[in-house]
C-alpha cells in the first residue's frame, strides 16, 4: 500500500531526522514568548487580546501578575508589546533556570520561588501579588500569565492556615489514595488565589489570563489550580472527601476549622461558574498540546507525510500506551490504515510510569523502549516520543527514537531490551544506542509529543 | 465540529443500538461457515480456492483434516461445496458446544477432544489424522481447517515423549517467565503435526489450509502452532531457551534427550521457510480480525458514521488500552480529530487483564469499565467492546457498552466504578446497569472488536 520511490526516504537515519524536525516544529509553536505575542497585539492605540479589543487610553493601569515555569518568557512578551504602559507587576517564577530580567522589565518584580515544594519566597511573592490586585481599580487591566508549576510557585493559604498545615493535608490525602482532582478541591478552598480567587481580589479591575497548559485536556480550573477560573466544588465537598478517606480527625485542626467555617457560610466560597465576577475576566489558552500537534502535523505534511492527529489527551501507563501506538503504526505499514504511508501519526498528552526497577529513565524514553519489540524488524517505521519541555524524567534527554532496527542494534551491543524495561532503565538503553533526543530545556511545557512515522 | 440534525442520533440508547449492529456485522463477516464458502467454490468441474483452480477430475481423493473450535462449521462448509467428492477426514473439535454432525458429514470423523487441556481423545484423533495423511498420494488434496484452540485440540508428541512430559515442560517454562513465543519454539519441536509437520506427513499430496485466525497479527506459524506453516526456529534454539531460564537439568529427561538428538541432526527439523515441500501447500486466512473490522466499518458507513479503522493488532493491559481509546474518542468529540463526527473508530485485537481483585469479568468488560470515567458527562459518545466469540471471560456476556451517562447511572445505583475496577468486577457492574452485550457463543473467534462512536 505504501508509495515507494516518491516521498520521504525509507532510511532509518533520515526518517529519524524527519521525526525530529516535526517534533521541533511542534515545540516552536508553543514557545511561550511567541505564543503570547500571537495572542496579544497592539494596533492603533488599541490592545487586541484574542477577540477582545480595548482602547489603551481608557485603561488607567495595566498590571502583570502570574506564576509558572514560563513566567519570564511570557512576561517578556507582554513587555515587548506594551512597554511602559505597564504600571507594575509581580510574577512568581522558578528560582533557577532563567536568565536575569532585562532593563525593560524593571517595573515587574520577578520573584524566584520554590518548586515543586512551595516555599516562603513563593508566599512573599503571592502576598505582594495580592496587595497589587487589591489596589487595582475599575479602569485597570490585570494581565495574568499562567503556566506549568504555577500551583506550587504561588502558595497563598487562607488566614488561619499555614503553608505547613496545607502541605501536611496534601501528604495525608496522597497517602490515603485520594485522586488529584479531590486533592485540588481542598487546595482551592484553602487558598486565597486559586479557584478563581485572583479574579475576586482583582475586582473591579478586568482580568485577562494567558495560559500555557501543561494539564491533559486543558481544564482551566486545574492549570495552576485555576486562579482565574470558576470552581464548581464547595466546602461541603471538602468535608465529604475527608470523610470518604476517614481523615476528618487526622487533618490539622486549623484546616478542619476553616473548612467547617466555610461550610457554615462564614467564609466566602471559591468563585462559582455563575458568578457575575467572571464577566470581568477572560481565560485564553495561548499554548496547548493540541496547538503543538497541529504545528507538528503541518511540518509533517511539508516533509511529504500524510499527518493524522490521534489525540492530544493521551494518558496511561507508558509501556501500555506504547503497545497501542505500535499496533496502530503496524496497521499503517501493513494495511494502510488508518492512513496510507508515507504517514505521520501524531499524539500528545502525558503518560505515567509505575517505577518497579532501579534504572534511570523518563516516561517518554520508557514508552519508546516498550514500543521497540513491537516494531522489531519492520522497515520504514519509527517512533519518536519526547517531552516538549526538553526534560524527560531525571535525565538530560527530552525523549528517544525507536525503529525496526532498535532491537537488533541493542542485542549487538549486548543490551537486553526486556531487562532494561523491567528495570525502568530506558535512559541507559538509548544512551548506549545513541538514540536519545537531547534538546536541552526548551522553556515551554505542553506535555509530550508522540510521533509515529511510516513510509 | 460535529454535524447535528443530520446523520445518526445523539440518544445514548440509539447510539448503543448502532454500535451493536456494527459489532454484529463484523462478527457475521467471519462466521466460519460463510468464511470458508467465500474462499472455497466449485465451478464447471473445478475447485476454486483463493487464487488456485484445480480440475476436480484430476484429484484422486480429497481429505479433510484439522482442529479448532470452529472445526464443525468449517467442515460443514467444505461438505456443502464438495459433497461426496470428499473421501474421508478427521477433525478434532471441542468436546462440548457443537450439535451432532449431520448426515452429509458421515465420511468425516469429528473427534471431540479436550480443551484447553489436551487429553487422550485429542491424541487418538491426532493419530488417526496422521494415518490418513500418510496414506495420501500425489494426486490427492488435503483440505485443512484450522481455528482457535487448534493447538490444544491437536496433541501429537514426537515418539519417546509423552503428553504429560510435554505439559510438564510447558508449566516449567511458564513459571520461569518464558514468553509464549519461546514456549512455542519448544512445542513445535516436540510435535509431529505442528511447525509444518502436517504438510510433511501429507506429502506428496497437496495441502490447502483454511485458517480462522485468533492470534494478534495473524502469524501463520502461531495459529494452532502452525501445522501447515514453516518454522524458522531450530532444535539449537530450544536448547538455548532452556539454558536461558536455567531449565536444562529440570525438564523431563525424555524431552532433553529428544532435543539433543534433534540438535545433533538425528531427528528431522521442523519445516523451514525454504523447504520445497511448501510449494505443495497453501495457507489461506479465511477469517481475521481485520476482515471483521472491514465489515464493521462498512456497516458503520451505512448507518451514517465516518468509519476509521485504527488497528487490528491491539494488545496490552485492558484498563490502559481503554484510556488511550477514550483519549482518541474525546478528541473526535472535541476537535473532530482524527475524524469528524458522526464517526465510528474501530479497533481490534486482544487485551489482557492482570487480575488483582476477586470480582467477575472479562477483558472486554474491564476495558469498557476503565473507559467510563474518561467519557463521563460527554454527550453523543459511546464505546462497545466485545469478543467476537460471544464469550468474555468466565461470564455469559460478550462485552459491554459505556457512554457519557454510565458513571452517573452507576452512582445512582450505589455502584462505585473505581472499586469495581480495582476488584476486577466489571461483570457485576454492567449487569446492574443493564449494559452487557449478550450474544451467546457465536461459533467464531477472531478476538475482540472495540467500537467507539461519536455523533
Amino acid at each position: 500500500m505504501s508509495r515507494r520511490g516518491t516521498g520521504p526516504t525509507r532510511r532509518p537515519s533520515e526518517l529519524r531526522r524527519a521525526a525530529e524536525a516535526i517534533f521541533r516544529a511542534g515545540v516552536a509553536a508553543v514557545d511561550p514568548e511567541g505564543a503570547v505575542r500571537r495572542v496579544v497585539r497592539r494596533r492603533r492605540g488599541r490592545l487586541l487580546v484574542g477577540d477582545l479589543s480595548l482602547a489603551l487610553d481608557r485603561l488607567e493601569h495595566i498590571y502583570v501578575v502570574g506564576a509558572g515555569k514560563a513566567g519570564v518568557a511570557m512576561t517578556r512578551a507582554l513587555v515587548a508589546v506594551l512597554g511602559d504602559r505597564i504600571s507594575g507587576g509581580v510574577v512568581n517564577v522558578p528560582a533557577i533556570g532563567h536568565s536575569s530580567p532585562d532593563q525593560l522589565m524593571a517595573r515587574i518584580r520577578l520573584v524566584p520561588a520554590g518548586h515543586p515544594i512551595p516555599d516562603a519566597a513563593g508566599l512573599t511573592g503571592a502576598e505582594a501579588m495580592i496587595r497589587l490586585l487589591q489596589q487595582a481599580g475599575p479602569h485597570d487591566l490585570v494581565l495574568c500569565v499562567i503556566s506549568g508549576g504555577g500551583s506550587a510557585l504561588l502558595p497563598a493559604p487562607v488566614p488561619g492556615v499555614t503553608l505547613q498545615e496545607k502541605q501536611a493535608l496534601t501528604r495525608l490525602l496522597l497517602r490515603s489514595g485520594a485522586t488529584i482532582q479531590e486533592i485540588n478541591v481542598l487546595r482551592k478552598h484553602l487558598s486565597r488565589l486559586k479557584g478563581g480567587g485572583l479574579i475576586r481580589l482583582a475586582a473591579p479591575a478586568r482580568v485577562i489570563a494567558l495560559i500555557l497548559s501543561d494539564v491533559v485536556g486543558d481544564p482551566l480550573d486545574a492549570i495552576a489550580s485555576g486562579p482565574t477560573a470558576p470552581d464548581p466544588t464547595t466546602f461541603a465537598d471538602c468535608l465529604a472527601i475527608l470523610r470518604r478517606y476517614g481523615l476528618t480527625r487526622r487533618v490539622p485542626r486549623a484546616v478542619l476549622r476553616c473548612l467547617r467555617s466555610g461550610a457554615a457560610g462564614r467564609l466566602p466560597e471559591t468563585v462559582k461558574p455563575a458568578d457575575p465576577l467572571l464577566a470581568r475576566g477572560r481565560n485564553l489558552l495561548v499554548g496547548t498540546n493540541a496547538m503543538a500537534l497541529r504545528a507538528a502535523a503541518a511540518q509533517a505534511r511539508q516533509l511529504g507525510f500524510r499527518p493524522l492527529i490521534l489525540s492530544s489527551t493521551i494518558e496511561g501507563e507508558a509501556r501500555e500506551v506504547a503497545r497501542v501506538q505500535a499496533a496502530i503504526l503496524r496497521e499503517v505499514r501493513r494495511r494502510g490504515l488508518p492512513v496510507r504511508p508515507p504517514a505521520c501519526l501524531l499524539a500528545g498528552g502525558e503518560t505515567t510510569v509505575t517505577v518497579r526497577g532501579h534504572g534511570r529513565g523518563g516516561r517518554n524514553q520508557e514508552l519508546a523502549l516498550a514500543a521497540a519489540p513491537a516494531l522489531d524488524g519492520l522497515r520504514g517505521v519509527g517512533l519518536l516520543c519526547a517531552g516538549t519541555d526538553g526534560v524527560d524524567g531525571p535525565t538530560e534527554a527530552a525523549g528517544a527514537w525507536v525503529d525496526g532496527t532498535t532491537i537488533a542494534r541493542a542485542r549487538a551491543l549486548g543490551l537486553d531490551p526486556r531487562r532494561c524495561l523491567e528495570d525502568n532503565d530506558s535512559h541507559s538503553f538509548f544512551r548506549r544506542l545513541g538514540d536519545l533526543l537531547v534538546t536541552g530545556p526548551t522553556g515551554t511545557n505542553v506535555m509530550d509529543l508522540m510521533l509515529m512515522l511510516a513510509v
